[in-house]
């Protein structure tokens, strides 16, 4: 991802929210500990205790938490909000920093993904552009779209045209700031639009993907990548015959590997690498159903003790429900890696 | 359920794996901090650690953690653990216990739930007990049932119905075990069953519900409790207001609520207290997008910065997603409590 928008001359601002750990932003952020997204201030507060800086909070700023933000500010080189309110402006405004800092804030545009932002087609955004840019210790950042809506593309040719689509949404809203005289950043990203850009992103200042630091089953269905690609596993271990149900117990529950991706593929809630017979029928808490897609299950291929390996369907999700990743190389473990939870 | 328990003359042995707090288990433990069941060996020796004994490990033994079962057994005065197959129990005779300890074995039998087990019907299973019974070095403690078929009722007389069948088919394995001249404690359990227990349960050694402590909105539907019974909550900002799709967009998203109760509720993810007519449609990992059930939303009633209360589908899986709970009373915040978490 690194190379890829090297050449393309476009600053990588990869998001943490996968993986919330110290090595991967390291991998993420080729050892320069800047220019990253996160998700929630408890990433965006183990970050700047860990040395990193020129951090985004690229979450619609709540209010509860404003102190906080300005705590970061103040402390970071730079540190960066979001928002896309004209209430959420008044937050920062009624909250000045101290020694003369700014509010750096991006205004962050829906350019059809559909979750937050003001929508790029609403003559409210040019105003709230406007407003940021006018208001007295905040500074206009940038404009910032996620074009999660590729998460709905099947292929590289479905995902190329939601990135060019918001593409040119981002660069025309850049233009008619231009045409009011203001200046900015400009910033789109997910991880299928990144793992297959098209031209034109050349033109924005950044992109900010994050799931591609392990992708998952999801992105090797989309067409981000192959199931080869596919970095991050859960191990499981056969706890359970029950022939009078044709099925095997794991101790992979819910804990092990979130709900994420229910009915979403043949073999239930992952792809048990290396036997694509069979199926993840169900969870509970710590338990798996696993049962053969036909036919009868051959217990002798897999005893008590044995073990299955997953790829999970959402890394994101899966990733979120340990408090630990174990770091495995050529089959040999490496390390142990610590992701920061909460908010 | 302390009371409820001790009118019946039953030990009511509490299950942690719904909370995994120290301050939650004294509660359930009425302080003795004695007579628990975990599901995972981390809340084993998180209460170990802490100055819990008589602890059973009530998960089908895997065989990755026999040496961890086995320092349990020498450490405490009474560590117990689960199997249900007879290559288990193998394991267990290939590592004797120091000091002339006894491993403190439980069979697990299925008796309708169709998880872990034996199944009550088939002779392997009075084979298994007495092939435990048998073992040197091995005692056979009891027998365990969770009747987890009760989250498939709806109200009282179904979940009793279940309870009552539970009950017998563990009575009668108690009584062919008799017949062959083992006797031992027998313990069935889950929140259902426990919250409504029929009179034959009385004649049962121990029970083990957990979900109790908190209850969520799948108990209040199956009828274990009423709505006002459930003791958790999950607060979330409104950080959105999406006109265009008629839409609020929260701070709550999978990370703080887990996706379990998918397709569950007419509310969505949650029920909305204090707001029947709102629904949780879907959740992001950050961010929740909430609807009207019916008509337009009135935003003036929801500004930016405003709270919303949801009531979990299911606790269990909500609490897992906390590494911390904020404890109130009567609106006042009067203490965090730390889960452990892992395996």
């Amino acid at each position: 991802m690194i190379e890829r928008f090297q050449k393309l001359g476009v600053q990588l601002r990869p998001h943490m929210k996968t993986h919330k750990t110290l090595e991967c932003a390291d991998i993420m952020t080729g050892g320069s500990r800047r220019s990253i997204v996160v998700s929630t201030l408890a990433e965006a507060s183990f970050y700047a205790d860990h040395g990193f800086d020129d951090i985004l909070y690229a979450y619609c700023l709540p209010f509860d938490k404003v102190e906080r933000c300005a705590s970061l500010s103040e402390r970071l080189d730079l540190f960066q909000v979001l928002l896309d309110h004209p209430d959420a402006l008044e937050q920062l405004r009624k909250r000045p920093l101290r020694d003369g800092r700014l509010w750096h804030v991006w205004l962050k545009l829906d350019c059809g993904n559909g979750r937050a932002g003001v929508l790029h087609s609403n003559p409210e955004a040019l105003r709230l552009a406007q407003a940021i840019h006018a208001a007295e210790g905040v500074e206009l950042t940038g404009v910032y779209a996620h074009c999660g809506n590729t998460y709905n593309c099947k292929g590289v040719e479905q995902i190329q045209a939601v990135a060019q689509e918001t593409t040119n949404l981002t660069l025309q809203f850049m233009e008619k700031l231009k045409g009011v005289g203001i200046s900015c950043k400009s910033s789109i990203g997910s991880t299928p639009s990144c793992s297959h850009p098209v031209q034109d992103m050349a033109q924005l200042s950044e992109v900010h993907p994050g799931n591609y630091v392990f992708y998952d089953v999801q992105q090797s269905l989309i067409g981000s990548c192959s199931l080869e690609d596919v970095a991050v596993r859960v191990l499981t271990r056969v706890i359970g015959h029950c022939p009078h149900r044709n099925q095997l117990l794991v101790d992979c529950g819910w804990t092990g590997l979130s709900l994420d991706g229910a009915g979403k593929l043949p073999t239930g809630y992952a792809v048990i690498e290396g036997h694509p017979d069979l199926k993840l029928l169900s969870m509970t808490q710590e338990h798996g159903r696993v049962e053969p897609i036909s036919g009868k299950l051959d217990y002798s291929k897999y005893p008590l003790g044995s073990l299955l390996t997953l790829i999970p369907y959402h890394a994101c999700a899966t990733a979120m429900m340990h408090p630990v990743y174990h770091v495995h190389s050529e089959g040999r473990l490496v390390g142990t890696w610590t992701p920061t939870r909460g908010w």
